[in-house]
């Protein structure tokens, strides 16, 4: 069945099971934060044919996504979530079904913290754009910030890079990777349809924080990006050693060099925090999260970010990052 | 300028004299809630062509008219604003210029409640969709529901309605109401493009419900809707006195008794508050708010609501409703 053909209230009922609040029109969320602490709040758009498609993410993956993107944004703030709102603009030619599974997918994720869906609305468009709001709280010392990195500390990303653009790269051309086994293929194909947000590490990180400054946010706009954001806001710059990023050498092996370097840096959509902190802590931040965890480099007095690899030396800038437009 | 040849850093970096925070890639901002103050949290897209469009609304409209609804929605929860967050999928032949207005025009509804833009995203698109997110504070004995009407109490409207949709055929059809004087024309032009959330009415309504329980929603989908929704979730029925409704009389004269009826009952987004309390109360809530706010009925047990026209009834139905479906 359709979406044209259920109505509004008919879809916003089957929807009901998914939101325990006023998405059906019930009384407003009415929601209270832990003593001291403070509100965070983030959004994100996504666009059918542009952050999404049929060929690439199945609705399950399409809800699940949205949420992933916004709890890595509190994530990267160190907030942890309290409550997610949904905006939707839906084709009407789109099954009922779809929107269910989008749910579905939605609250898969959200389970896992804890956190409901309390609010949002619906309306028919000719193009299916999902908005999504979420809140988080956050203990004011435990504010992850961007500008303040120093000279001296080194620079941790907590995951693989990369992976999530090969996996695109697969779905939209199948005959590529061939000669991949059918388990590197689900590999990078799960990195883009279901990763996972930090917000497992914020109880280390918090602890951390107590002694030490952490800066940071998240790789979803790309790990390039995300260095010279930090780099950018911070008034400093960074080095990054080309050898030491995480997955590099298995997307080398799978693509070719270029290629590799492209997806790491550019490919976007990682959901890894990018963190810089006093080398000690960092080393200790690394053991805690696990092999797929790295000091990337390090950040520097002079203000460019330089990768190194070897005796080569290149520049990054923003115009070369991944981006919509 | 079109917003294809800026890129997203030029339209950010334009942005961003509309918003103090993290829209441009700052840190993200960080709130804090008044003491013992709870928060609320409401969503609502808009899509180029369904709520807006270069007919009915300038881009300094579409901007208001977004914001307008949201602080609507906070009202009728009893809640003062704290911040929101613009999510955009843009079209990129929109001109730099219309952006611009639309900021203009949420900022200055905005700058009359002190409440900041604090966060959002942009992408392009096909289709131009506008998703706002706004977050309030509420003392939670203040928190006006829907589902708390009692039969004996009264319904109160806080103004006119049907002028909004009025204006919406003026701007859709102009050789309608060509018998209407300019200003007559500019008045129910104005209901659409610029309506006023209903925020300044909060501190009375705040004061009165230390000793008396307010029910209430608003009208943006119709008067009719408000007092249907209200009904349903209270478990009640209502009465409403045809020749009470504020502004029935001035349309009919204008468009016709069916027309008045149908934009009075159905038009919607006119953004008044739509309120059920002791009838006491009531009076002196419509001396605070002044003529335009009128008693039009009463709630009963029997669970229906009736439109009393002199010896008339006549049932209203959710189906009636203006529905964007």
């Amino acid at each position: 069945m359709k979406i044209k053909d259920i109505g509004e209230q008919g879809l916003l009922k089957k929807l009901q099971s998914f939101c325990p609040h006023d998405i059906i029109g019930d009384d407003a969320a009415v929601l209270s934060l832990d003593a001291q602490k403070q509100l965070v709040v983030t959004t994100d758009v996504l666009v059918d044919g542009v952050h999404f498609s049929d060929i690439t993410t199945p609705p399950h993956s399409v809800g699940w996504r949205a949420i992933a993107a916004n709890l890595s944004d509190l994530a990267a703030m160190g907030a942890s979530p309290l409550a997610v709102t949904v905006g939707l603009a839906l084709h009407g030619e789109l099954s009922v079904n779809w929107v269910e599974q989008m749910y579905q997918g939605m609250t898969s994720l959200l389970a896992g913290y804890d956190t409901p869906i309390v609010g949002g609305d619906i309306c028919r468009s000719r193009l299916t754009t999902i908005s999504i709001t979420a809140l988080g709280q956050v203990n004011p010392n435990h504010v992850i910030k961007r500008s303040t990195a120093q000279p001296g500390e080194v620079i941790v990303v907590t995951g693989v890079h990369g992976m999530s653009r090969g996996g695109l790269e697969l779905l939209l051309n199948p005959s590529l990777g061939t000669h991949l086994t059918q388990q590197q293929r689900n590999k990078l194909i799960s990195a883009h349809q279901y990763p996972q947000p930090c917000l497992d590490l914020l109880t280390h990180l918090w602890e951390m924080m107590e002694t030490t400054v952490i800066t940071g946010m998240d790789s979803s706009d790309g790990l390039g990006d995300a260095v010279l954001q930090i780099c950018a806001l911070s008034g400093v710059g960074a080095q990054i050693d080309l050898s030491s990023l995480p997955s590099i050498s298995m997307i080398s092996q799978w693509f070719g060099a270029e290629q590799a370097l492209n997806w790491v840096l550019y490919g976007g959509e990682d959901f890894e925090l990018v963190l810089c902190l006093a080398e000690e802590k960092a080393k200790r931040l690394v053991e805690i999260v696990g092999e797929e965890a790295k000091i990337i480099g390090k950040i520097v007095e002079e203000k460019s970010v330089i990768l190194m690899d070897g005796e080569k030396q290149e520049y990054l800038n923003f115009g070369e990052t991944f981006q919509h437009f």
